[in-house]
Formats: structure tokens, C-alpha cells, sequence
């Protein structure tokens, strides 16, 4: 399967995943039947190398397919989106840039294997989040400590997109042993921590635990909208062996913020883009449907609301093919913060004027609009928010670093 | 109970209605307990005469009683809103205007006996809106005929708010014998009318059909926001006796949608201006509540939802005092108007903002500004839409008559 | 002259001010013929007691004047709120807060000669501002020295609305010998500064200057909008007598900016809010003068601009009752800096929407609507920026005391 | 020259063109130096082909050139687009399309000398809309009837940027003898008109008329910005020889319109993207100039516009692809409306919000933003307005023809 084939089959896969958008957004259910569409057509493999198993995608590839899940249901490319980041950021990131991170040799076949497992149907997601922090990895309270040859891990995460329904969840904890980075051997070499800090207990890493015995999920996810997603609550207390370490080495995560934002800020994007088109076209296909076209404030807001939608996708579509071309570049980073941006408020402001377009039968339960409103409201909320966007990017124009300027992470 | 009484009432009410706003809506049920508590406070009669048992209140305090009450469930306002415009239509209608209206003189014993019923606590719905037609009168397909010395009413109404918990419903109904006015003399005096055309059945009258058999609810009402209005579908078959026909005058609908707007536009925009303000108010303690003083993203947002939540009430204020000093003045129904576009706008506005400031933990079914914030989407929807209202004031700022330039009604 | 004859009188001249406005905008040219009305009517003596030959207006009534002269023309009212801040905050400040804050008896015969002569027609000017503080009164960099029995002052202030036109300027200084506030005896008693440092040259004092020999008008000011204001820059190097400062006391400027907001916030919403109509109602006239009734997109930003208009006029008027039943309340200040926000805000949407309606023919040079555009944006940029409002409300609805969590003067 | 040298030599005018922009703006002249340095680079002939010595563009290059010259001037960027217009649909249509069109051989070698005169430097200007009609086609009252072997052209336009300095015209005119097309010889073959009616003075056509003799410039344009395009009116009464009757084919304007919208409605676009481009740089200069990075709310501002100009450009540039890829077609149509809506009013949007972002010193005559502000206002209301292009994509996605529902020319 090439990347283009990659995009067809999800461009196909749009109504199915529509067809079934209502059920699961009124149970609050994972979208499983979804899923097993996407792992039969090996879209799960998308990003993984054709060498081992998958279509060998970049990130403009990923934007297409995110985008044509999303016009079917967005809860469904939002957990898409944490399945893409794990295998994206595996994939993307050269063995030599590996190799200068810190990367031991093991840790290539280990990466392989997590890939080849992809392309063959897991799925993985994201457990960063935690209860009162955010998204803000330099406050992570989940903690590891050497355990025998691995790791033991332990903490709560929250907003885990996909949880209960994963083969394994990359997890950020921070060392928690409390002596420091050199006085024990259990874990791997030490890239120097996220703060320069003389103790170890400042690194952050990356973990991907397997999910089983010491994963519990609390199914706290009630949620305005995105309700089929599944982001609830994960409990750790897991002891993972040492290749759960990612790259075998502690303390990179504020260091892959930095350096694939994209997977962090803009991967979000193209699921809200994604929406505002639905929004438009579902509101048109409602109107017509009913005999609407007369009204000239409907007609406008739908105008309005197409061009919109149409400007947010080619900012999301700008942005990743900046990312491809040129990753990790200061202008590739402004345009991966533009894109979250636009794409959030856009997808809110396009789904609330079709609805009123559409009026009162489109706010019944059961309506796609109802359900689109609602989901489109939370994509400037999802880290970064669009006032956090919003201030990076004025930093940014300002000529100063926006990274430093303020801490994001 | 004087209004200022009733006003005050109204305020105490508040948290207790709060309180139980999130139970309503997750269950999409009417506010029962929130109704007993305005019947045991005397506000069902707040628009009922002092000689009669009620507060005697004008628009103005209808308007201070149902901000209040919204800021504490717009729901129970909206139900509210139209048992208010029921008793307040007939209670501030002179005697002279009845009269000249073609009132038969057996019209004021009927009224009086249904406005000391509402001060002993009868609740009073408004069955006008049907699928397909919205809320316009000139469309009405429910009809009517004459059957022995009363009337038949048959036909299926749409968004009857309150649907299955009240006494009585305010029904409009089309004479339906196909017979013309003149020809049988079971339905009172003919008004002539509101086409002039020489068939009785262009005739749109308001009847007000107790509760009973052949009176059927049919639980349709599932809705993004204002879940707990109850505002299910309502089918009749049902005779009534004579004096139900209001003022026992037949064709009275559109000329009391021109004579008295503010029942059918402005009342709404109290319930919207209420809700606004809540939504401010929650979204300071929630952050308040979490130490999240400090983002100036945060204040101003919040800064600009008050300053806008304010204007919405003192434009609604202030078309409430006109309705009060200047009944049916041109001047007037332009601020009926605007309190209705500025309220519904605002609503919508200020809350999408506010959740914004308090991000995802506030979108969590069961946190109020979810609710507000769906609440929210229902104003500028409901009749007369933003829209409406907007080309509305267009055409009065051009020196057109607007109600004659687009039917409206 | 009562207030209600003043503002009778204010409104009998918006045509007259309409007509000239034109020909001072394209000069940029102080509108003398429009002064000359307004003293020739008295309203230069609106704010004067009746006893000392004015009409005794409050704040209200104030602000009704003034959006009247904007419905004319807005940069003679902006002229005008400047007389009216200087002639009302003296005229408003009872005698016993006067006393309480250190006025020494003589200053009360001063207080009414000022006050009569602009009765009889005396123009007062406001010279705060300077280049690179904006209205910061803390950072002034004028100052002034005792001088024999008088003082003086020496520096240069910017945006000095009505320079070269008024008879006196009322100019914000710093204490400048640096000695300290108790060694010398020249200056009238020690009020204890603004900011209770150890030197007197914290002091920012008032002084009401006469114009003469020392006051020199730069003619810097040459603007998008507001042209007619001549609000130039002043340039002082001038002696005084020992009256001049204001109430005999050093240090008062702080405490009257948080003691009287109004006047340094709010009398500038009633400019705008009368633009806002102003530009409605000219839009409306234009089209209707060119037959353009009929396109829906014009009717609807005509009807949201007419909504707008008149939410920001009640507000405005909201504000202003406040100020006058409760001068100095923390709920008083919340509804002025309201008003300012809402005020210039709404002025650049509603200017910025007709033009849109009208098209370019009102673009051209001299149509009114191509001023009124340029010259509402001058309101949200005019201090409290709207975007400083924002964040003052917001502090406010968070319950911080916005004038504590940043300092605003 | 290649296309991509023609983009490299516009990017390096750009600061040429902004150094001198504020004297063309405050004189209200036509930028000659800037016409002479195009003139020089060989600008000119951008769209002309390179066997007549011009550089061979397409659309998208022509977008590159217009945004770039669009941030030093936008007003030069303005006339330029008028120039490229002329130039670009003489180039770019196939000569089977005019062929079939029913252009006459000689056309060819007519259209191949203006052609080759604009390489060589001559500046063409298009005199389409007229007082009243605004650019409507349709409603066109310049007349033209035969004269000789030529014709004779008389009337009145107006808003003809570049009027008096332009070597020819692009003039449409109406067959005004009232005697039908077939009746005399003197006109080149019958299109057919663009009504279908009985009469040949239907027929609206283009004429490319040389400046000269009976072209008079009436200095009339004074307009709130862009006020260096002098697009003053121009009236005619003119003889032009038979070869001026564009293709030799009458009635050719309505149906151009329809084939090659990029013309006429997307070539302002690519002059406001880079207008908003330019505003945001100008004021992030002017901010970290002044060192206020600091507050949160000029952050804000200018992060959310550094987002919508991309956006805007980015929407320019797909409709720019599309024109290429595929002229003509229904999609390419809907991103040349899209492209004049979102760039008209981003233009607007950002403009503003910076300029309340740098504040009142800004505002002066003579600093960029003041100039900006007042240029980026013209976007929306040039045809297509803001709102036509609104309505016509409304239709578009509702199914509608948007051209046949209501005539836009």
C-alpha cells in the first residue's frame, strides 16, 4: 500500500464511519467497528515503513488520511491521531538522529517491532495528560524507578484518548528514585535531563507499556463532545522491561516537544479541519435536502462557512508539508501553531453558524450537526489551546523565542 | 405580593434552581421541582392582577423574573417565559382592546377564572409551533370546527414546551369547515379575519385547551440544549367548550403577533440575557475556584463576556420598560426586536468564550457551563431567529415596514 | 437652563455640527463655529452649578450631551467631554471630599471662579498624556517647582485635545526640586503623594493652567480619525499662581483617577456610542436615498448595526446612572470601564459593517460615513484601551481588585 | 526573464515600493516610480509570452508578483492587477477558445502586438464599471455603434485605476444604433449577444481603446484608501479602428466573465493577502521597535492575524493552482470566490486588530499601519463584494448554479 492508496481507502472509508458517528457518540463508546475498518484496511500501518509491513507515509500523508476520517466521525480520527504520533514520531525520526540522542542499538529492533506490530492492526495511544497539569510534561507527576531489569511506573493519567482498547500506551513519567541519574544502572544512558538540574528526578521519559495486568481504566470520559473517544482515566502500576524505555534513554521528552511539534501541536489540525468540512457539507446536504435554499442569511452563512472551512484545510495541508519537507525548522514550527489554531476556532465557528443555518430540527440528538457542534467546540480547548497559539505565534512575530519565552510543556 | 416582591422571590429561588439544573438536563426532564417552588412562592400569578390573587406585575418584572430564574436554570425559564406570555397576554390587554377586538362581555369572567387559577398555581403552555412551518401563524394546519356549543380541535403542534405538565395549552388553530365565517353561528363574533379573503378558513384563532383526553404528548424532545423544557410534540383531538376560543372572537392570531410582540419575540431574550450572565458568573467561580487568576487570555475573556453579558440585559431592560411605558408603539417593537437578536447572540457568544477560558475540564457532563453552553446554542435559533430579527431591524433602519415587507408570522 | 433644556438644546444642534463636520475633518481644524454654538448656547456651562450660571447637570446628563454632539460631529464631543471632565469633577466633588482631601479654604472661590467663567463661555482643555507613557499619570515627566508664591511648570504633553483653543488646560505634574515633600513651604499642604515614598518628587499633581505667554502649541497632531480634535502637542514653560494647583494639594492625580473614573474613562464612551448611531442612522439615510433597500446582506448589517448601536448606548447610559446615584462604588467602576469597552468597540464593528452595506461610493473623501469610519477607530485605541478594559473586568469578575493587580494610571 | 525570476524581482521591489508608498498615499498620486521600476524590471510583461518577449506566466506566478508588490504598495499592486488582467486574458486564451469564440484571424496578430507593447512597457487600464451600476456587465451605458471602418465609443466610467497614465484601455460598451446586430457590416461577426434577445444593442463588448484624443480624466477619486491607484473617471468619445473590437467579436464581456472569473473576481485577492502580510510585519516591526513584547493582549493580536494572513494566503494560492490545473472549471471557480471573500475581509480583520495592537501613535498620518488600515478596507467592497461572493458560495454548496440564480454582471 503506497501513501496514496493509504488516502483513497480512508476517502473511502468516510461514510461508513459516518453511518455509525451517532451510535457511538451516544453511548460515549469506542468506536470499534471503526477500527477494525481501519485496521483491515491497514490504515493502522499508515505511517510504518514499507520495509516493515506499512505504507511508508509522511506527514502530509497522515494530514489526508486524519482529514477523511474526520469528515466521518472526528472522535474517530482524534484517536487516530494518538495511534499516528506513537508510530509517526517512531518512524520519522532517523536512525542517526536516534544515534545522537542517545539511542542504544537495541533499541532499533525494539522500534521495529512496535512498527511491525502496527501495520499488522495494534493500536496504540497517548497517556500524558495528567489531572491538574495538563498536557505541561515538566509538571508530570506519574514516576518511574529501576525495577530488576526494567521499570516500575506508577501514576494516573488522564484525557487518554483510546484507553481500554490499546495494545500499548506511551506514557510519560518521571524518574522518581530521588538519587539521581548515575547511581544506579538500571536505565540506560543519561541524555542530561530536561533542566540541567543536578538530580535525576527532573527527567521526564517516555515509556510504551503494553497494556495488561497493573492498567486500569476509570471511565471518567462524559464529555461535551468527542464523547466516543474513549479519553478516560488510566491507573499505572506496572513494572515494564527495560526496551519500554523509549530510545533507552531518560529524560527526552521536553526534547521531542521541541523537535516533532508537529505530533504534539498540529496533529490535532487535521482532525479539526476535517470537521469544519463536514460541518459545511452535511448543513448543505440538510438545507437542500429540505428545500432551504431560498434565504439569503442561509446562503451566506453557508458561504462564509465554506470558505472558512476550505482556508483551515489549506493552512493544515501548508503546515504538513512544511513538516515533511522541512522538519524541526523555526518557519516549519510556526506554521505547525498556525494550523492548530486555525483549524480549532475555525471548526467552532463554522459547525455553530451552519447550525443555526440549519435550525432548531439540526439541534435534536441524533442530528450530525448536533453532534459536529458539540465536537467542534473542543478542538481550541485540546493542548495547545488556541490562546496559547495565539501567543506563541505573537511571540514568534515579535522575534522572540516562543518556546523560551514562556514554558509550553 | 408585590412585583418588587415577586422580583425578590425570584433572586432567593436562584441557587435552589441551580442546584438542581444538572439533574434536569442529564435526565432531559421537566423541572418539577423547580415548578413547585415557583406555584408554593406565588409566581405563577406574577403577571396576574393584585383583585385576582397575583402580583400584578408589568413586562419589566416579568423580565427581572425570568433573568433571575434563568441564571439559575434557563430551562425552568424558558417553561416559564410561556406561561408568563399566556397570563400576561390576557391580564394586560384593557377591557377597551377586548372590547374593540369584538370581546364578547362572558370573555372577562373566563379570563379572570383562568388568571386566579394561575395565581393558585396553574401552569399555562403556548402549542403554536408545527413541523415543517416553524413557528408561522399565517401556516397553522391544526384546525378547528364548530361542534355542538363548543369547538373541535384536531391537529399535531411541535416544541410545546412544558408538554404534559401543564393545565391548559394555548393553542392556534385554523378554522377548518371550509364553510366560510358567516354561515353557522357555534364560534362568536368574526373579527374578519386576517387575510380579508372571503373563505371563514383563512381564519388562525387562539384557543386555550385544558389538559385531558384527547390531549397526547408524544416524548419527542431531545435536544442539544434546554433538555429539561420538555418541549415534546403535542397531539389533539379534542373538544373544547365555547369560551375556550379566546375573547370569543375567531382570527385573532396575527393581529395580537403585531399588537403584542414582546410575548412572541422579546420574551425569550430575559431567559437568553439570564443565561449569559450565569455563564460569566460560573465560569469567574469555577476559575476562582482554581486559582486560575493569573493568563490574560483568561481575564479577557472573561473581561469581554461581562461587559457583553450587561449590554444584553440592559437592552432587554430597556425594551421591557418600553413595552411597560409605550405598548405597541412602532418605537417599541423595535426594541422588542433588538432585545431578542442581542440576547440570543450574546448568549451564544459568551458562553462558547467562558468555556473557552475554562477549557476541558469545564466540558465534562455535569459541569454547568456544558450545559450553559448547549443551552446557549438555543437562542438565536429560536423564533424569531437572529437572522430574522436581523433583516427585521434592517428594513425599520430603511424606513420600511417590516412586518409588511417579509411575512414574518 | 435645566439639564433637560441643555440636552434639548445639544440635540437641536447635532444638524448643525453634521454639516460643518466635513470641512474641519478635511483641515483637521479645531471647529470653532461649533464651539462658538456651544458656548452661545451655554453648554459650556453644563456641569456649572446653577448657582454660579450654569445648568447643574450630573453625569447622566452629560452623557446625554455628549452623545448628542457625536450624533453631529464626534470630535467636538470629544473636545467637549474634555471641558466637561475639567468643569464636572469640579463642580461634582463635594465640598466636604474636597476638605477631606486637603483643600484649603481659598481654593473654593477659585474652584467657582473657574467654574462661572465657563458659564460665561471659558474653554477648558485636559493635558495629561505625554510621548511614551501614553495616559500614565505615574510617569509623567513634567514637573513642577515652587516659584515665589506661585510655581512653576515645565514640560510637553501629546494628544492635548483643543490645544490653542482653550483658556485654561488642566496639566497632570511631577513635584520636581527634589527635596522632599516637608522642606519647603511654597506648595500648600502635603496630601502624603501618591505613593507614600520618602520624597515629595513622587508627587503628580494637578494645576488648571491659563493660557498665555509659556504655553506653546505644537501642531503635531495629524490623524487617521478624530482630525478636528487639534489635539496637539503643548509645550509648557510657564509660571502660575499659588491657586493654580488644584485644591492647595500636591499629589492628588492618583486619587482622583480611582475617586472619579468616570472622567477618565467613561466620558469618552458616550463620544463613541453616539457615533456608532450616528454612523447607523447615516448608512440607513444613504441607502434609502439610493433606492438600495432591497438586498438582504444590506438589511442584515444594517439591523445588527442598529442593535449594536443601541446595546452600546444603554450601556453607556447604564454607567452613567451609576455614576450618579453611587459615585465611587466598586460596582459603579465595573459599569464604566463597561461602557468604555463595549462604547469603542462597537464604534469600529458598527462603522466598519455600514461602510461594507453602503459600498464604495461612501469611501469617497467627504461622505460622512468615510469620517465616522476613520473616526470610530480612534475609540478602543483612546485609554482604557479596550484591550486594558477587558483585562480590568476580567480581574473584577475573578473578585482581584483590578486596580491593585496592574497599575492602570 | 522566467516566471521565477519575475517573483524574485517583485520580492526585491517590495521595500522600494514601501519606502515610497506614504508620499503616493498623502499626494493621492499614481506611483510613478514604482510603474517605471516595473516598467525597467520588465514587470510588465509578466503574462505575456515569451516568443513576444515577456516572461510567460501563469495565474500563480501572476499571484506571487501581486502579493509581493502588495506588501510594498497595495495600491501599485492594485493597478498592477488591473494591467495583469488585460495582458493575462489576451495571453492565456487558447486561440482554439477564441477561435471558437468566433475571433477573426487578424485578432492574432493584434492581440500578439499589445501583447508585445506590454513587454516593452505599455500599461494597460480596464474601464468597466460606471456610476450607478457598479461593475454589473449587464447594465453598462457606454455605447458604441460603427464608424467606418471603425467604431465610435462614447460614455462615462468610473473607478479606472491607473486613469491618465495608461497607454490603453479596456473599455466595455454596449451596441447602442438600436438596429440590431445583422443590419449593418461594420461590426465583425454576431457572438450572439449575451441576452439571446431580438436586438443587437444586448450586445455588451470589449474594446482595447489607446489612449488619446477623446479620452478625458476627470480627477474625481479621493477615496478613504488605496488612494494612489487614480482611479479617477474616464470619458469617452472616441473613434478606434476595427481591430480595437476586442476578438472582432461583440458581445463578448458576460461570457468572459463566466470563462475566466479569475480576472475579474480573484486578482484583487492576491493584493489584500499580501496587504494583510504586510500589516503584520509592519506592526511587529513597530511593536518590538517600541519594545512592548510584553502584554499578553498585543501578543494575542498579533499571533491570531500572523495566522489569518496565512491563512488568506494560503486560500490565494490554491485558487491561484487551480486556475492553472484546471481554467474554467466549477471547482476552480469556487476557490476564485473563496480566494476574493477570505482576503477581502482578512485584510479588514487584521489591519484593524494590529493597529489597535500598536495603538494611537500609529494612527498618525504617515506611519504604514494608518495607511494600511484605511487601504485594507477597499478589499471587501470591491466587486465582488464581500457578501456577493458570500451569497455565491452559498449557492455553490447548496447545488445551486450561482451565476444563474441571481446575475452577478
Amino acid at each position: 500500500m503506497t501513501p496514496r492508496d493509504a488516502i483513497e481507502t480512508a476517502r473511502k472509508l468516510t461514510p461508513r464511519l459516518a453511518s455509525r458517528a451517532a451510535g457511538y457518540d451516544a453511548e460515549g463508546a469506542f468506536p470499534a467497528g471503526d477500527f477494525a475498518d481501519l485496521a483491515d484496511a491497514g490504515l493502522l500501518g499508515l505511517m510504518v515503513p514499507a520495509r516493515l509491513g506499512g505504507a511508508g507515509a509522511g506527514f502530509a500523508d497522515y494530514t489526508e488520511v486524519a482529514m477523511a476520517l474526520a469528515e466521518g466521525n472526528p472522535a474517530t480520527a482524534l484517536i487516530y491521531n494518538m495511534h499516528a504520533s506513537v508510530t509517526g514520531a517512531l518512524a520519522l525520526t532517523p536512525d542517526d538522529t536516534a544515534r545522537a540522542l542517545g539511542a542504544a542499538e537495541e533499541f532499533f529492533a525494539y522500534r521495529d517491532s512496535v512498527l511491525r506490530a502496527a501495520a499488522a492492526g495494534a493500536l496504540y495511544a497517548v497517556a500524558m495528560s495528567e489531572r491538574g497539569i495538563g498536557s505541561r510534561l515538566s509538571r508530570v507527576r506519574t514516576s518511574y524507578t529501576p525495577a530488576g531489569a526494567g521499570w516500575h511506573i506508577s501514576g494516573s493519567k488522564a484525557f487518554c484518548s483510546g484507553a481500554g482498547h490499546a495494545q500499548a500506551y506511551l506514557v510519560a513519567a518521571r524518574r522518581g528514585d530521588g538519587r539521581g541519574d548515575g547511581s544506579d544502572s538500571g536505565g540506560g544512558r543519561d541524555s542530561g535531563g530536561d533542566s540541567g538540574g543536578d538530580s535525576g528526578n527532573h527527567k521526564v521519559s517516555y515509556f510504551l507499556v503494553p497494556d495488561g495486568a497493573g492498567i486500569t481504566v476509570e471511565p471518567t470520559w462524559d464529555s461535551l463532545g468527542m464523547r466516543a473517544t474513549a479519553s478516560h482515566d488510566l491507573h499505572l502500576d506496572v513494572t515494564v522491561p527495560r526496551d519500554a524505555l523509549l530510545g533507552g534513554v531518560e529524560g527526552l521528552t521536553l526534547l521531542i516537544a521541541q523537535v516533532m511539534p508537529q505530533w504534539l501541536v498540529a496533529s490535532y489540525a487535521a482532525v479539526y479541519a476535517g470537521l469544519a468540512r463536514a460541518a459545511v457539507d452535511t448543513a448543505a446536504a440538510d438545507l437542500a435536502g429540505r428545500g432551504l435554499h431560498g434565504a439569503g442569511a442561509v446562503r451566506a452563512r453557508l458561504g462564509r462557512a465554506d470558505a472558512q472551512a476550505c482556508a483551515a484545510r489549506e493552512v493544515v495541508r501548508q503546515a504538513a508539508r512544511r513538516v515533511d519537507a522541512d522538519p524541526g525548522a523555526a518557519g516549519t514550527s510556526r506554521w505547525i501553531w498556525r494550523a492548530k489554531l486555525v483549524a480549532g476556532d475555525t471548526a467552532q465557528e463554522v459547525a455553530a453558524s451552519v447550525l443555526e443555518a440549519c435550525g432548531t430540527s439540526a439541534t435534536r440528538r441524533g442530528h450530525p450537526l448536533e453532534r459536529l457542534y458539540r465536537d467542534a467546540r473542543c478542538g481550541a480547548l485540546q493542548p495547545a489551546t488556541s490562546d496559547v497559539c495565539a501567543d506563541w505565534l505573537g511571540c514568534a512575530a515579535l522575534g522572540l523565542d516562543p518556546d523560551a519565552e514562556t514554558p509550553r510543556w
